[in-house]
């Protein structure tokens, strides 16, 4: 707890000094205190620079999430993420997502883990989440009383935040793979997936699931992924800072979500098409009913994907996988 | 587990008698441990008529659900209730097959409970559901590869299979309220909510929840739900098998689901209509955004309903509560 008060008074200061003295009186605690807190967060990665009479500075962060370090981040939100629970490892943070929003959890309940055990890609398929590499998070939305045909539209609307954030705090040209891929190079870099609980015809609640590969190696990514996967710091050349990156995703995400509640789809549309790699390009569409291929020429208002033939036949795709380049 | 066989026995050859003689040789047990099954069937409700030499014949059913009995009723379905689950009592029986689903239960797995302790109707509303005297029961659905969109269909479809069930077994004019209150003189009989749980676009699962005032007399429903709620056997002046009117309604859903999954909507669309005490009628509808009065005109392709005002202005309603008479 002190310790958490610490770390934010220190973020609050980035790069300055604070004295044992101020630290004891703002915490009131002694200055064996202080320098006992000091120590547990050297013990868990934290790095300072201290002087005499000039007293700590921060230097560096662990390459650990703490809940201190998540609500500076998040600080500027208003709603997003401002609830927020920390799991060293989970099965799935959708999962746990799930539990509470069925306890009643408030709109914008983030969680977040080091490692998920059983991380779901989309459609069943598993989703690789080693600890400490990555962020693995889950976003609960309440839409207030919204048909359950807008939940295409929020995949979507998670897309571009995520896209966005991606490119300001890694400086890569991401793009979107239709409906919800992040794609740098061709590559996956990042997973989305939003599943919607609906009664009847309204949605009571929908978990936006994100999966970015942050700081993976390129020996933490599994063979059989390695000519379709890829990490940020590999696109980067650099590490990442992923609470940084959490923050820039949840203000993306709450910004976005603000808009689309005034402004509804269109918007966020417009900003999707803009980020696409799927757009006026060749590609094919692996449907339930069967594979079609096309220019991919736009969305339509409820956000599937508008496809053009060979023969100039138009088709609406509500679900599939895009293979680009045909 | 005996007094099961001895029961599957009886039904098996209803209005017949069985020697205990024969009885003893089917089950492998002694003459005297029939006598004692005999009695202990007697202690939970069911009547026996005994005859010297000629034996036993089950003469009425407790008014309690039994597996064996509920197996029995449902031996005509192949798939809607083969995997069923009785509970004495429980908070929710859509919660119980909620969980179900997410540990990988297949389509067509029932919950039955004699008595919900926090039973939900539509839009988070409590669903009055006291022991013994009714139905309540949710049925887990696996479209397969299905859109989202198609969740309000199977909404009305299950509207539909009870309406059909509710008018065969009861002998009752019930109709259908748009989109799923299935009324007998104006008054709710029966409660539908369907809740579906979706991965992105596609329906990952459904649960059809149920809920049928079934032998409820005048006194056991609250004060102030009798203008507006009525039971079966209120309006048909018999009590009512319970166990024979689930069997209607699990053998209508699983006809009306395959005939859906075979031809999609149109069929159950057309005998929505015409079961329809909402179409052709002044309605004003409470929509999320407003109130909204004309004449229900019908069905859209989708499930939502159409509506044509004073002005002549054609309206699709996709959700909202329906009072009828304006």
């Amino acid at each position: 707890m002190e310790a958490n008060r610490l770390i934010e008074m220190l973020l609050e200061h980035p790069g300055q000094y604070i004295s044992g003295e101020e630290i004891s009186r703002r915490l009131s605690i002694s200055r064996t205190a202080v320098w006992k807190q000091i120590a547990k967060l050297r013990e868990e990665g934290y790095e300072f620079e201290s002087a005499p009479r000039r007293g700590y500075r921060l230097i560096r962060q662990p390459d650990k999430l703490s809940q201190a370090g998540l609500l500076h981040a998040l600080q500027g939100n208003r709603i997003f993420g401002r609830r927020l629970k920390l799991l060293e490892s989970t099965p799935s943070t959708q999962e746990e997502v799930r539990k509470l929003a069925e306890e009643g959890a408030p709109h914008g309940t983030l969680v977040l883990a080091e490692e998920q055990t059983a991380g779901r890609g989309r459609q069943g398929r598993r989703w690789y989440s080693p600890p400490g590499k990555g962020i693995w998070m889950s976003l609960l939305l309440r839409p207030e009383r919204q048909p359950l045909s807008i939940a295409p539209q929020l995949t979507l609307l998670a897309a571009v935040a995520v896209c966005r954030a991606v490119r300001k705090v890694g400086g890569v040209d991401a793009g979107i793979k239709w409906p919800n891929d992040i794609l740098v190079g061709g590559r996956k870099l990042c997973g989305i997936i939003v599943e919607s609980v609906a009664e009847d015809e309204l949605i009571r609640f929908a978990v936006a699931g994100i999966g970015i590969d942050v700081n993976l190696e390129a020996n933490d990514i599994p063979q059989e992924l390695s000519p379709i996967a890829t990490s940020l710091s590999l696109e980067s050349g650099r590490r990442i800072d992923r609470i940084t990156l959490i923050g820039a995703v949840l203000t993306e995400m709450e910004q976005l979500y603000e808009l689309y509640t005034q402004e509804g789809f269109a918007p966020v549309s417009h900003l999707w098409e803009a980020l696409s790699v799927t757009l006026g390009r060749e590609i094919a569409v692996h449907t339930p009913n069967g594979v079609l291929k096309g220019t991919a020429t736009g969305l339509d208002p409820s956000g599937a994907l508008l496809l053009l033939d060979q023969d100039g036949k138009h088709f609406t795709i509500f679900s599939g996988e895009v293979q680009l380049g045909g």
